[in-house]
């Protein structure tokens, strides 16, 4: 340890830090990394295969018995901790024709992303939200959900979630349901017919104040729609963000979601923002440079992209990416900063 | 002047009272009429007939030739003043074919509901709506707004402002246009683009904070799928405010607009607000109980609401009735109330 | 009526005007006064002698029996009505020793400024606030308050209330007490126990979400406190805003409160503000420019300052103004605006 | 690994294992300890001893030559990482007579509670601060700060920071300063000038908008006749929250800061909190229950509070406690959740 540097009396210095060891103490002129000009994330930007992701949740759904039956992508920058980045948990939840994934509640809030398939619902507080290709689902934290398939085959999606974040507060609490599911039907969820008929169009009387959005879900025709509606034929990109119909906040307190779309031979911008998020291509193929490495990306395929990374797209076909990120946490906190600038690549 | 209530001293009030008047001064304990147990508004409870409106407007269409051609719906309890409630502006505009009103703005807001017709578009800070039937547009205080009929039909709306309410606040600003027309087409608006293309999808990026709505039109298309979504069979009833699709708040700082749907023999309810509203029947016949007088009412009938004024609709057949008031004013100075029961009748 | 404007079928016009008379409306091309490039008040810049205001209260409180002894000051422009300026209430409450003004409850808010004296304390809702010199008194809208006189002495302060405005507005409620004054003491309020003690320092807990100031008092050793470390020494002025200690905002939803330092010979600056204001001299002497027009004022002098008029103070002795307006009425409805310049005297 | 639970292929199972750890998968359904119905802190409730932290700041004062000769408190629970808890950093900060702290600025944000001594202020983006015992003094993410020591002796307080937290959310950003002390003295600063005269008593004009308070500093006279004036008489206690002045919300948007008082015997209280917290007692003696483990208190000590640990706190001599924690984080998240009941011993 290069002590010279902070005192001259080497012995005295080597009983002293001892003391304050033993008094549970360290010294701070002594620490470093504490304090760096920018973010020096840990977990490293990283693409996980939508063909693996496909096979291994497919020999799940065959040989696992669990009614949680969910792959977590494990960023190798994490020591083995399950999270895609720090504060974000990635998962391919998967179920089999005719299963059910029974209730429960927690703090930590989630969302479903559905990449392909249809038949299943989820429940959310009692009310029934069909899950098509494309839709975003949410389960705010302490909402009670359950997962039908109602259907033959099986479905999986990719669920994100705040756990890492609500673990390292901790703040989880969890409470399991009766065991027995909801005999529910695939019908109109509530959420959307009070808030997801037309924007801006609501019911008479009190909006209510949640922490979470009224709405919960948003459907793939509607945001292709927006995607489409909003596209800049200049840069040949768009990008829309998923918010509250009746505050504009973030759908969730804890995470973002945002649709982006990038034509064929668009024009490349890198962009760099504090906090973490995780992507996966819906649709499309690409390259995406992530810090000084670019990745060929496909439908499918599930990418982490820790805090700063400066991150480029590129779209060989149409390219629609979902991500989700902690961007409401970093704003809440006042930490938030980005910037973007043309490649130069 | 029953001054004996407040003094023994007959002749020293008289002259004490004259004292005070030659100063500017009046005794508070002989004013009577300022606080009542409730609200004791001047205005009255009135229909203007939508056949009289329509064949009035046509003949200002023939004979007059000023490019605001707006036929104002003046309360008979008003003293003669051209509003339709001590708050609120209500008028009819009227434009031929192929005219303009050319641009100005102002610091009152407006808002224009559409009876019938289609073919006219109105520019709000250069950004081109649409007006069809049904729908409602908005030209918020201080915007540039000019209104263009490209077709060869007439055309008449439903004007409603807030002047009477910032001209009694001595806070009107008007700023006249240069008088020649923008030379501008009827594509889609941008507003609608950015933020009436699904609840809850939003572009990328701030949310902008601004006083009125982001989203400057409501359609038709999209009222008449809220209402029937949100239909309580039941009551027969249902009804949708119109909210800024980012901030969940009224359209405009000033006014609250709600679209009621009542079917034939519905369930009638007695409301009492505070503030005033004005009414206008888009569809269907019925009758509308304000206070103790109960009128038969049609398409086009526009009806006077003052405040704290029990009101109790009864369809006849299915009733879509466009609504506005100074809610949001109200709500604002911690001055709403509101209350409903069954009627007695 | 200069009709041939609008037509060339002077007799068409005619009877077209008579029938629009007939159904209650009025041709919008014929309004004048309606839309005026500036706010145009009907109010004038007015002042009322303190040495009126004072002489006439003692005389009320020799020949009035009344338990709300109160004079009203009654702008001129404002044809008869017992308002200061259109929106506010200014008047002269006077109660003699050992008098109670009974309680009662009114949707209008009201503040109270003492101008000398004291002995008299306010309670509100149950807290008894002391009111001495220089204190600013809040009574919220729908709090019960009534006024005790524990002392020998007379006391007058000035009563500001947003009366006019919710009259206009259609929203007076009035509850009347049961006659009884409250057996109370003028002990420290619990407002002050809890959000007065020190800026910033507020008790554990969830901070109350209340449309007026969780603080009912503002006091005049703080106040003066405030002015004397602001005081801009170039300049020789400083000015506060009373605002809710835990929401930073306007004492009441309806009334913005200010105290104005003037320094003898201070650089003055002359400015404008959308919304109506009343001011009284507390201290010191100069004089007020109120649009084009000089008036020499002295403690005790009331002035009525209508929408937009240019306001200029020049002190001769070291001059400290009260003074409350309507702004926050404006500023909610998204219609304050306000400029300051160097004035060309 | 109990796989059996969920498959009866066991060679099975352990080839697809082995196959999800080759893609950087984990399987969910063996994953335990990250949903707990209850917080399981890693950080152990823990003291550390104000007479060993007095006198290892005074070694560091003599042996080491660092210009931040900070102690950092490291719980035993956390595996070496120098922070209280896993939130919150908690120092001891040593500066020599004379000396100065040079300037530097970094996102995470600062707060500084001084137990004893005077004669040093912090300038905070260049408003001079100065530091008595039991002030609470702020310096907020991405302002510059550095203290300065103006007297011959020696003075130690409590840093309190964000760090851990927004390390972990890789959120740091760090600019030193140019090395050389500003030129400024201890005036009374421009923020508490501004913003610390009055409760409610601010200047004219807009009222900022930022993360953190604008007042930057809470001194000891006021916090302590808060806490006189809030006493209850029944339970011996009384406590404040230290809050923005013009907003109500928490001083920095990731710390909330408490300071409570216990009169010997007073009736005990247990309270749980989701959020870490870091204890420091200002005053007094007694005894702390942190869990199940009771712990004597006195002067200087500082205890770490891991979320949802119950705490009880008896006086045995009155007892002045401040408190910081993460409570705004949680708030803002959503996750926040107290309870508090009668201790049961």
């Amino acid at each position: 340890m290069p002590t010279t540097r902070f005192s001259s009396d080497d012995e005295g210095i080597d009983a002293f830090y001892a003391d304050l060891a033993e008094h549970d103490l360290q010294p701070l002129w002594e620490l470093t990394g504490l304090m760096t000009a920018e973010p020096n994330p840990r977990a490293v930007p990283f693409v996980w295969r939508g063909k693996h992701l496909s096979a291994l949740a497919e020999r799940s759904g065959e040989l696992i018995t669990s009614d949680r039956r969910v792959l977590s992508l494990a960023n190798p920058g994490l020591a083995g901790a399950p999270y895609a980045v720090p504060t974000l948990w990635a998962g391919i939840q998967y179920l089999n024709g005719r299963e059910v994934a029974p209730a429960h509640r927690h703090s930590p809030s989630a969302l479903r992303f559905v990449l392909s398939g249809s038949g299943v619902f989820t429940l959310v507080d009692g009310d029934p939200i069909a899950m098509e290709a494309g839709d975003l689902v949410l389960t705010p934290g302490w909402t009670w959900h359950e997962h039908h398939n109602t259907g033959a085959e099986p479905m999986a999606w990719l669920d994100g979630l705040d756990v890492p974040l609500v673990h390292y507060l901790d703040a989880v609490f969890f409470e399991p349901g009766d065991g027995s599911p909801a005999d529910a039907t695939a019908e109109r969820s509530d959420s959307e017919r009070r808030y997801g008929c037309a924007p801006g169009i609501v019911p008479v009387g009190e909006v209510p104040v949640r922490p979470h959005s009224a709405l919960l879900t948003y459907r793939w025709a509607d945001t292709d729609r927006a995607l489409t509606a909003q596209l800049d034929q200049d840069t040949g990109r768009s990008a829309v963000r998923f918010v509250d119909p009746v505050s504009g906040r973030d759908v969730l307190p804890t995470l973002r979601c945002e649709m982006h779309r990038f034509l064929a031979g668009n024009q490349p911008l890198t962009r760099q923002r504090v906090g973490s998020a995780v992507g996966v291509v819906l649709r499309g193929s690409g390259s995406i440079a992530l810090g000084d490495t670019r990745h060929e990306v496909a439908a499918g395929d599930v990418f982490a992209i820790p805090s700063w990374t400066p991150v480029t797209v590129s779209a060989e076909s149409d390219l629609d990416v979902f991500q989700y990120s902690d961007a409401p946490v970093l704003s809440a906190l006042g930490l938030y900063r980005e910037r973007s600038y043309s490649p130069e690549f």
